[in-house]
């Protein structure tokens, strides 16, 4: 279909045709949905006619193969051009195969595999019939408060924009017009949603546009470069005015500076929200607002159909401004060949033969072994086969272990920590007690747990969080375990067995207590549909850990927030002259994160010989090669995350401790050493100054390697202009 | 003196002299001093010559009539233009006589008494020979993690810029060259330095300017509005930049922008610090970037005496931006009147008269009687003479109640709580005992304590916080009572006694626990000399608490930032249309602070009627009166603040909930009603905007009055333009 069809198309659409594009329902509003009909009043209650619906550009939340074709056949029934409908769903770690949450497979460090679960994601849901993911979410996060950390991948810029570019890979393919087991990618949310004050979900976020330039917009920029189709708008402030009626934010710096063309989509509600936020006083502003500043589709409210076209016809909007949205949502439809298929990939047939296949849930099975984090392991891990186990605690035998934003996926279907480790510990030595639920328990189900323990050689106790206490809205003041799962360590670990604990959860918590009383500690995170088999493999050693913290994790809530790439500040603590308490410091805990980012241990053990510069100055156009010797001085095989980081010692603005800059993931067999290379560049060391200028300033550098953020070795560099 | 006189002293300086007079050094360093010859060391590794010493401008924490005599005497003997030292220290809430600190001071919204506190300080001050206080701090303030927030008056840029005003008036009254019983003041800490992140002292700062510019700056502004001497520099950065060298924020704004011509210094050791934040890589270049940026002295670091010359010579400093620095060191001097009469105010015959007198222990009693706030009463205060009272806790015998920045207070002199408590009880109905230390204790000392308290018919529980664990590099990541104290307080309240708990500290405290189990909360913080009468007045009735909080009162430590004048988000809690799970609060606890700005209770109790409008419309050069009845309905004479605030319905940008524009406090006899008026104009309506235009918008607004931020009643007019 040539560009000209869609002007075409344009040209003999009605303005109220044109503005019902920008409409996005949810599924049961449409003729042909599993659940038609109940949706009278809100019809109704939103001023929506069947005539809208019918003109409406995009569904939100259709799927399955057979429901999808229903609607879409339906609509084009229905619609006077036959403009297809765009199917667009929350896709976020998996259709029905869940793969870990994004901020475990932040942990994996593994983009390969990360591309791989977005590429499996969208083939499910493809097959199933939807166009569109709501994914990736790249915010960058500080604030283990805010319950939609688990949806990024952390704290770091650079890693969040390779993550980036891996999901819409993975998503999207090369061509989403041939290849309809990929579906188009939703970039989101725009932006600095993860800074939410006090980690309180749709808070006002508050920064410098320094700040945002430099540490939250790199991950969107990094999906678009990577040719993500959509983007979508935050649900909070960006310097006073909400995302999605952001002028500055959206048109001049989204729109104009990185010529983004892809259509933008407000997040649920978000238009008709400008009036709750108090920078419109009606719906009809609230249209005006997001209208010119550049938002394409609105979700779930009807500002867009009530009022554009009296905005239109009054001068304030001009057509030219609605055509070009038109024309954005017409586009993708082309790009995603609806005009030709509007079924697209939709095959009630494959949708048996491929969801949830074994390569599927093999895939999901490899990225939550690496995306597992051993934060502590006393001489108990691995596990012996043949030892007694007690397995206490609400995730033993839980399939609550989806995480947030799995939908589709099956908590039935789920492999429980109880029937991995039954697999492979036998059921012969393996005994299991709740002990207690998540948050509340009886006297009884702790005596139960007691007594197992009691009896068994090791105890490996499940513990964590539901998976609603994160996710969207799920934001705690209190990030420790609930209370009763703290009391039931504490009972066990009085007994004086080699205790294991087993995290589920979706955010950094505070650990302080859980380290001192447990002797070995694996995040495990929300790890997916293959959870319980990634757990036991790594338990028992068939799987060496190699996951890597991606997000700092505080002493206590009293810490946040806590990022390995803070400032130094003027009294930096440990300085040379530092005086004993005239320091940036808290009286009661260090400022360093209990576990920093970038940490995480193996079975197996590695040693960094001191780095090596090829050069002790770099220009622009010219590289630094850094090496390092590393040797597995262990007798096990195992994996290695090698990170390279950077520190500007002076700048024209304060600069970070550290940034990360690279890294390599490599296996090394029993005793192997290995040399890394790293080269550095010029561009690498830019950054922006205090006028937003993007640029490196000679000077000073410290390079730093090491198995993580606070470990490393040191060798400087200058660059010269 | 004649301004002409001080250019001519500036043309007969050489370079050297014009450069020294930036140097700030403290007191051992000079001739005269009383532990002069300490510092030899220090001089040598400073690279402080005694030519620089005798050519210096100003000193650091002298004071004590003779000694400042003794070394202005040795100054103006070696000091070749025989130009007088500005003798300068930290006289924050009081000098000998020490009143509440400032967060408590501006828990009594009382303006006048303010004044008289920082009256009475520059009185004793100048007597001792003090000619500069580092005062008012006037930091706005939203996480009580940070310790310096004891030295802030709170979270509200209104109620902030008032007592700015109160405390530059009280310092320096009208004259200072004819009023030697008064200082100059310098205003602190320029700029934002209350917002450090995480609560850590000296901890980054980031935030949008227009936020800088609504929120943080307006107390600086209104302190120098009040004709406020001299400013400080921020330790922190300002957009990525420190205070100390951020051209934007001193030479653009503060000097050019606001016409700012005084003094500008350094914190202590903050050009030097330029260093460490990364932003100079040298001390010549701190010196460099602090003289460009406007700051004139230099306070104990030598960056300036070190490498100005060189800098001069080389052409990167003009010898005009030296002489200008100079001349404004020269002019406070002559201000002063220094020239004239180089021992001011220091008087050792008026030291024993007037330091500590009782007008000035009565005006410390009345501001600590104001200043206390009853946070909880259920029907236990105020409490009956004869009644057996066990006064137990940290605090129940302990001078340590000045609170931080009392440095020539003496805990000897404070009235304790044991004192004030045996005047108003009687020594033969108390019994006294210690419980436990402030942070650690013994099982004897917690059994005394007990059966004491079984022994009494009423219990005082006082708790709180050392003077070390708030103030300067105070920063709590845990913001209880020390753990010790809330098992006192837990074994105490299981005993079901009327528990009447008196907090002696220096931030707001997590009191979740606290006003569980107390039947009575009392907040005192640290009341400085008179505390011990003044809370005894309070328990017994001799007093009526009036006091109101300026700073919110978190839940936990996981609700920082919590304050008031917050922003609605576009999924308000509570909302009509609110859904149950997708609105901005967490899951464990309200969003609510536990006790909120402007809260505080009384023994009587006053019902307010709604409040009249005039006029339902506003027009710019029109105002609005708004008139409120208020009764006491108790049978108790009574003081009650009453609370105006308004909210701007919708902005170009977000406007917060409520902001206080205005109060009166009032005193009703028992049943007397008053009318309250107040009186509102367009100017109280204006905000920054994006484009930082500080003006108003027509439209709907909301006007609350009330006894606090949370219950009002409210109206709403309309701007029109």
């Amino acid at each position: 279909m040539a560009d000209q069809a869609l002007h075409s198309i344009l040209e003999q659409m009605t303005l109220d045709e044109k503005i019902a594009q920008f409409m996005q329902l949810a599924t049961p509003f449409f003729e042909g949905a599993e659940e038609e009909g109940e949706i009278t009043g809100p019809m109704a209650e939103m001023g929506i006619t069947e005539e809208i619906v019918r003109n409406s550009g995009s569904v939100l939340g259709a799927s399955g193969a057979k429901e999808v074709r229903n609607i879409q056949e339906a609509h084009l029934r229905n619609n006077r051009l036959g403009i297809p409908l765009l199917i667009m769903a929350d896709i976020v770690h998996g259709f029905k195969t869940i793969f870990p949450v994004p901020l475990a497979i932040g942990c994996s460090w593994d983009m390969e595999l990360a591309e791989k679960s977005s590429e499996i994601a969208a083939r499910e849901a493809s097959i199933s019939g939807v166009h569109v993911t709501f994914a990736p979410m790249v915010d960058l996060v500080r604030d283990p408060r805010w319950g939609r950390v688990m949806e990024s991948t952390g704290e770091d810029p650079f890693l969040n924009s390779e993550f980036a570019r891996a999901f819409v890979k993975g998503f999207q393919g090369k061509n989403l017009a041939e290849d309809t087991d990929r579906v188009a990618a939703c970039v989101k949310h725009f932006a600095a949603y993860g800074a939410a004050e006090g980690g309180r979900d749709y808070n006002t976020v508050d920064m410098s546009e320094r700040q945002l330039r430099e540490m939250y917009l790199p991950a969107y920029k990094a999906a678009l470069d990577e040719g993500c189709e959509m983007v979508m708008t935050a649900f909070n402030t960006v310097d006073g005015i909400p995302a999605s009626g952001n002028k500055k934010l959206v048109r001049d710096l989204l729109r104009d500076e990185w010529g983004f063309d892809g259509i933008l989509i407000s997040d649920w509600g978000a238009v008709k929200e400008l009036i709750p936020h108090g920078v419109a006083d009606g719906e009809k502003e609230a249209a005006e607002k997001a209208m010119k500043a550049g938002v394409d589709i609105e979700m779930m409210t009807t500002c867009y159909v009530q009022h554009l076209k009296e905005l239109v016809e009054g001068g304030s909007v001009s057509e030219e401004l609605i055509d070009e949205a038109v024309l954005r949502i017409l586009t993708l439809k082309k790009k995603l060949g609806l005009f030709e298929h509007p079924h697209r990939g939709a095959d009630e047939k494959r949708e048996q033969e491929v969801i949830m296949s074994e390569e599927h849930r093999d895939a999901a099975r490899e990225l939550a072994v690496k995306s597992c984090v051993l934060l502590k392991n006393d001489k108990v891990l691995p596990l012996q086969a043949g030892k007694k186990i007690a397995l206490i605690g609400p995730f033993a035998q839980n399939g609550d272990i989806l995480g947030p934003w799995a939908w589709k996926g099956s908590r039935e279907k789920a492999v429980q920590l109880y029937e991995g480790i039954a697999k492979r510990a036998g059921l012969e030595s393996l005994s299991s007690a709740k002990g207690c639920d998540v948050a509340g328990g009886t006297e009884e189900e702790l005596k139960e747990a007691l007594a197992l323990a009691e009896e068994a050689e090791v105890v490996i106790l499940a513990l964590g969080e539901s998976s609603e206490m994160s996710g969207e809205a799920g934001s705690r003041s209190d990030i420790r375990l609930p209370e009763v799962q703290r009391e039931l360590l504490a009972a066990i670990s009085k007994l004086g067995k080699p205790t294991v604990v087993v995290l589920f959860n979706g955010r950094p918590l505070d650990l302080t207590e859980v380290s001192h009383r447990a002797d070995a500690v694996l995040e495990a995170w929300f790890p997916g549909t293959e959870g319980g088999h990634a757990i036991a493999d790594l338990l028992y050693g068939f799987e060496n850990p190699s996951g890597r913290l991606t997000m700092s994790f505080p002493h206590n809530v009293g810490q946040v927030p806590v990022y390995y790439n803070c400032f130094n500040t003027g009294r930096p603590q440990g300085a040379p002259d530092a005086q004993e308490r005239y320091v940036s410091q808290y009286l009661d805990i260090p400022n360093e994160a209990l576990y920093p980012f970038g940490y995480g241990l193996s079975y197996s053990s590695f040693t960094y010989e001191e780095p090596v510069l090829s050069n002790k100055t770099l220009k622009a156009g010219e590289t630094i090669d850094v090496t390092v010797r590393i040797t597995n001085t262990s007798e096990r095989e195992g994996e290695e995350t090698v990170q390279l980081y950077v520190r500007d010692l002076s700048g024209e603005v304060v600069r970070p401790l550290k940034e990360l800059k690279d890294f390599v993931k490599l296996t090394f067999k029993p005793g192997e050493t290995k040399e890394v290379n790293f080269t550095l560049r010029e561009e690498q060391l830019r950054y922006h100054h205090s006028d937003l200028q993007f640029a490196s300033d000679p000077g000073e550098f410290i390079v730093f390697v090491g198995p993580n953020s606070a470990e490393v070795k040191e060798q400087s560099f200058t660059l010269v202009k």
